[in-house]
């Protein structure tokens, strides 16, 4: 027996203010479909029965079949809507492989990632329907799921570029200079076996089997040529793209990604998104440099903080996501803004003053990370934290918020322990392969 | 831009026959609650865009706001529908923990679950409306989110009850004769720290961040009574217990759960998972004994072998899951049935055979387990498994299907790493504790 619970988000009938179409009590997962995303196709008529029919109320769509385009002017999984999914896989090209191994690779890899965005089976023979005694095409766990919002999205790390390996793979001169090791910011103990790589995948889907068996086709397919490094699950977004649905939550409580470079903000992914149409070298032209963190969250110590002291380390509140100098979730932070005891509303040492475009030169990124738990530790404490992914047109971005935030007091929670680097090419037109503007 | 993907699964047409509500193009996620399941309240009407309307059609509701009771005859998460993802706890007592301080914790513990369950925030003041200058009681992290189907599950372990604990917390004689450490099977390689347990908590929600929330919100309330000793994260349910959703794969790409003891069975639920009435100790009357298995899969080796092997070693077909005999899914296997070469259909070294009632005295089990996926190793091979999840009136019956399963030529491909067994009390009445009758 089951019942529907009157639990409803006060907080979403607010966000009309901010172009989104309303909606009452609805999931902030998305998985209900909302017409104002674009889904187009057979959007199905919604009635609620509690909520009055006078109130606009979103089109449903079964989830399992929403699809995004695998080929367009970008690739997927950046400004698409973030998904609830995240497999993330790392990869490195083998001593023998030869420019001629890896460029039929990411035809390969483009051609079966096409298939998978579909929902279809990696290829036409798939689970089942080759050769009972030759091992199947597809390892079949995604069978008749569908495609569950699935986006692949491809990069070139720097290590794929230089020394012997650049040479044999005749594309030691067509690095783009910003694409280098980020380099080691205070603070940090990175694991070398969790850090960069030749080549990455994102996968991100509505659902983890789905995700998952795009990454462990795609590494299939791989096999011979490049060997996985280290991956990464995610689950439970921490930032959105879009305004549509409410924004989440990360696993310190916060609402994330309030002040995310939205996808409708065409101006903003134009200046600090999007490498330009003059870019050097020109096969990056239209693409993105992604950059990945792992961060340690120290769960233990943030929840024994006060409520007070957690709100002073973010700079907004815990409930609305407001910043400390008031307003709502959306309003703009006032730094100025004082107590009524003189003392500023929002630290000087806050995570989202520091970060701010304001002490950034007017500099932002898009996130679009993932909150992840990796069981726990001998002392019993959660092992979990942020896999913070984020896309900008130049990575000198990312470094420079990163090193403002040496004075961040969110510091004292968490510990960087991964990082990565990677040069995400333009999409790619139907025909083409990911990555042929590089080698071809 | 989005579309909608044309995939339907051709197999759910065929589950009329099963009882099941028919429903042709749905995800087999659950996330649309069907009206067949018994889901109340503000079920929503539904009209699809492509279907016609005179097919009877699933109403549908936010998954969010599905809840199903705390309270009951039977603790729920064990024939309750089951959940897209898993977080799993087993927890120690400390040295220093009283028969009281566990009884208040008990306590606690029930009334934190019951309000989770119901998708609140684990008290009154929850993650924003205590006072400022003391740690949130709610971590918040799932503000907001709505129940998304939690149940919380708990079960006391053989440890719980023996040697110098079990005479401090005053319940040595109360231990069930069936209640002791699983013996070592053949091929287990157990590892001692993600193995038994003082107790368990199985937390499934339909939404990963609502799992966590309740185990990480539970385990702080169990802070210096108890400390976490191994925890577990699963997602893509590997068994259903009810036909009305497609029966889920697991990573080896095969349906899983077809042969299950299903929810609607009243008497193989009496028989083969209920404890029964006249129990003894009487405080099991009405419960059911869980095992766990953390079982390890050689994901690279199997997608190594061909369809025909791996069929073989399963006993069924991969892509309809129907027995090697013949068939639809839920036909039953004729282990008697030859091949047209005189040979035997089904191996009598196949895993369904060997776990077949017929093979086992009759005996069945609930089965109730979860994909894991854990990165990966040096070599850069996927870490990831099945953490099997089994109900029974008698660890026996695991016991003899386990033992029987030692020539299942599945065992070339799976390792058995982690193991407990809990006793699972009967669900509570409104007022009292989990745990009530062993402690009373
Ligand atoms: C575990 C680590 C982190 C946590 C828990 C965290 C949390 C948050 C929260 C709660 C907000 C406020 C809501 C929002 O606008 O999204 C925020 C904002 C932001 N964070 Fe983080 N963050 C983390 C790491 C980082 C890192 C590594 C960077 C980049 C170097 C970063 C960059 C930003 C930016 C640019 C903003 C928006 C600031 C604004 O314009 O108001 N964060 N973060
Ligand atoms: C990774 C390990 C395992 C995998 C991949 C696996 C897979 C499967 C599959 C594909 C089926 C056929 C579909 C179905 O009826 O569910 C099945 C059936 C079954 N399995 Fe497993 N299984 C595993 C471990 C176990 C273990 C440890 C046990 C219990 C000791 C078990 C007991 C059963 C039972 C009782 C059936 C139903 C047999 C019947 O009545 O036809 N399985 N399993």
């Amino acid at each position: 027996m089951t019942e529907q619970s009157g639990q409803g988000s006060a907080r979403s009938q607010q966000d009309g203010a901010a172009g989104a179409p309303r909606f009452g009590r609805w999931s902030r997962r998305g998985v209900l479909g909302l017409a104002g995303t674009g889904v187009a196709g057979a959007a199905v008529g919604f009635v609620a029965g509690h909520a009055s029919v006078d109130e606009a109320m979103p089109a449903v769509v079964d989830p399992a079949t929403v699809v995004h385009p695998f080929h367009g002017e970008h690739q997927a999984g950046i400004t698409t809507p973030v998904q609830e999914h995240l497999y993330f896989a790392a990869f490195d090209v083998r001593d023998t492989t030869t420019r001629e191994d890896l460029v039929e690779l990411l035809k390969a890899w483009t051609e079966a990632a096409e298939r998978l965005t579909r929902g279809l089976e990696v290829t036409e023979d798939g689970a089942v329907d080759g050769p009972v005694l030759l091992p199947p095409d597809d390892t079949g766990e995604a069978q008749d799921m569908g495609a569950h919002a699935l986006t692949v999205t491809f990069g070139f790390g720097p290590s794929l570029f230089t020394g012997e390996k650049g040479k044999r793979l005749g594309i030691a001169d067509r690095r783009p200079a910003e694409l280098k090791k980020l380099p080691l910011f205070a603070f940090d103990l990175l694991e070398d076996p969790i850090s960069d790589g030749d080549l990455c995948i994102q996968a991100c889907a509505d659902d983890p089997q789905v995700a998952m068996h795009a990454i462990r086709n795609l590494s299939r397919i791989g096999f011979g040529t490049v060997r996985v490094r280290w991956t990464q699950l995610g689950f439970g977004k921490t930032a959105s793209t879009d305004r549509t649905t409410p924004t989440p939550r990360n696993l310190f409580g916060f609402k994330d990604g309030t002040a995310n470079v939205m996808a409708d903000e065409t101006a903003a992914l134009e200046e600090q998104v999007w490498v330009p149409d003059d870019a050097t070298p020109a096969w990056m032209a239209g693409g993105s440099y992604m950059v990945t963190r792992k961060i340690m969250m120290t769960i233990e110590s943030w929840d024994r903080a006060s409520l007070a002291e957690q709100q002073r380390v973010i700079g907004r509140d815990k409930g609305e996501g407001a910043p400390l100098s008031g307003g709502l979730e959306f309003t703009d932070p006032v730094f100025a803004a004082k107590n009524e005891d003189g003392s500023l509303a929002i630290d000087v040492d806050s995570h989202v003053r520091l970060a701010h475009p304001e002490m950034n030169n007017g500099t932002r990124m898009l996130r679009r990370g993932y909150n992840f738990v990796e069981g726990n530790n001998a002392l019993g404490q959660l092992s979990a934290g942020l896999f913070f992914i984020c896309f900008q047109r130049d990575p000198q971005q990312f470094i420079d918020i990163q090193n403002n935030l040496r004075g961040d007091l969110l510091n004292e929670y968490i510990r960087h322990v991964g990082s990565a680097l990677f040069a995400v090419p333009a999409g790619t037109a139907e025909g083409e392969y990911v990555g042929q503007r590089l080698f071809g």
